[in-house]
């Protein structure tokens, strides 16, 4: 299920993101004792994975749903992916803030071209917020990660990793709200040759791992890591793919996620966000069951507050 | 002269170093009103340019020589690619360093096997350290810039970026020891389509600005710059080939150097060191002259302590 939906969504966004770069790093595989390539979605359009499918709930809207624009609430990537592939593909698009969102998240949002309205800093605000855009301007709620044509759009950043890499044992991916994860599941079970896909996940938010357990969806009552595309919990329709899906999740301390995060920064010479250096975290925590198996890494996302790096 | 010898030097170092990425960013095109190609040099084995010209000048020496082994003083990047193409190559690299160089430094060159001998901190402590290895050991001494094997190599890096864009009109390189803009300006001659090469520099150090002017090598009193690669003079190999061949050098003040160096990072998701910054600084000084022209800036190496940024 869902392969030859991959195919259709990938030659549908194609034209309006990047197939990124994979990089690799001999001294990382030397650490790592196995061989690893990273698909540097840091380089993809506005700087996230985030971009693909955002792009493809857009497309997937009726000319006439398109018209009235698309809400969303966020202040995180999924907030810039969908200002920036609304402005592409010309649509409208609302973006609910809290008040507490720093400026420099606001800037990015005005500059994709999105439409910020202010709300007070609670989910249920944003909630509300949201809700009232689609009823005053007829917008169409696109949810961050739950969603089915998000999930497809984020599953083609592994479609393209493994039309590169096709032997790939396992792929390693960050477990935030879920999009990208069940994308990959995805798309390693349509296209890669028994490939496994494992997550890696804060101590501090782990969430997803507990839902695996509890086998129900479960959530966060402190979010303290510093991987804050990560604090989101899983949605009913990301879920039961994940559940079905996934070989494990590996659950990483915030100092290991802080050393992987260094190792990338210093070696693969990139910028990338600390939640992507929770899924190689995860590789290098467990590296004894991995060696010598070819490896994959997603690489979510770039954007990054350079003024408060945690390297010092 | 030099097109028949480059071809050579690249056919010869080609299986040792890599051909590295071009990136591009919309953003950063619509600030400097131009299309902008960046060749990333910080993704080369080691982490910089120098990789080639270390690499292309130990294959140049006799079977004889080799056996004997290299040396070079330096703290910088090229101590760290001579340790490792000497060592891809099989041959002793013996690196003078001064007492004062940052362990990290250090670590990095025993890192890639080099040997160091560590001497006081003046350039003539250094030089009459390397003089003491040549003659006790019959090591061959290498330059970081001033050999012209050295800028032979240095000079691959834009002639793949030719073979990849061959229709530049301007090639922006940081100018320090001279080897990687003597290098670009072979290439862009003899691998261009009429492309110029321009030269950053900051006004700190300012030395090929002047030596250009007074048809002399000058040095810096001070050296007071963000740009640590670019504290170095001009030699008599490459300065003539500069005189030349170069277009102009831009001056750029720190602050520019930092504004650039965050843009680059922001933008390209790339870890750069903050002398790559210098050729994009030179290039928004100046804007106005290079509107829709087909601009590529080589980004020299990405060795950055990623502790002590200047972003904050």
């Amino acid at each position: 299920m869902y392969k030859q939906d991959l195919i259709e969504v990938h030659q549908r966004i194609e034209p309006y993101i990047h197939n990124t770069p994979v990089l690799s790093s001999k001294l990382i595989n030397e650490i790592a004792g196995t061989s690893l390539v990273f698909k540097c979605e840091n380089f993809q359009k506005m700087g996230a994975f985030k971009m693909r499918g955002a792009t493809n709930a857009i497309i997937q809207l009726s000319e006439k749903k398109r018209k009235k624009g698309v809400v969303t609430h966020s202040s995180g990537n999924f907030a810039q992916a969908l200002s920036l592939a609304a402005k592409s593909l010309g649509v409208k698009a609302y973006i609910v803030m809290p008040s507490s969102a720093p400026q420099v998240k606001k800037d990015a949002v005005k500059g994709y071209g999105g439409e910020i309205i202010i709300c007070k800093p609670t989910l249920e605000a944003r909630e509300a917020t949201a809700k009232e855009i689609e009823q005053s301007k007829g917008a169409t709620f696109l949810h961050p990660s739950n969603d089915m044509d998000v999930i497809l759009g984020q599953g083609t950043a592994g479609k393209e990793l493994l039309e590169d890499y096709p032997n790939l044992d396992y792929i390693f991916v960050p477990v935030g709200g879920g999009g990208l994860v069940a994308g990959t599941i995805l798309a390693a079970k349509h296209f890669g040759n028994n490939c496994k896909v494992i997550g890696g996940e804060p101590f501090e938010v782990d969430d997803a791992y507990r839902s695996l357990i509890s086998g129900k969806i479960e959530s966060n009552k402190s979010t303290n890591t510093i991987a804050d595309g990560l604090k989101t919990q899983l949605g009913d329709k990301n879920f039961p793919i994940i559940q079905e899906g996934i070989e494990k999740i590996v659950r990483v301390t915030e100092q290991e996620i802080k050393e992987s995060m260094l190792l990338i920064w210093e070696r693969l010479k990139i910028v990338c966000e600390a939640s992507c250096a929770v899924a190689l975290a995860a590789l290098l925590k467990e590296k004894e069951n991995y060696k010598n198996k070819k490896i994959g890494i997603i690489i979510s996302g770039g954007n990054v507050d350079l003024s408060t790096l945690p390297f010092s």
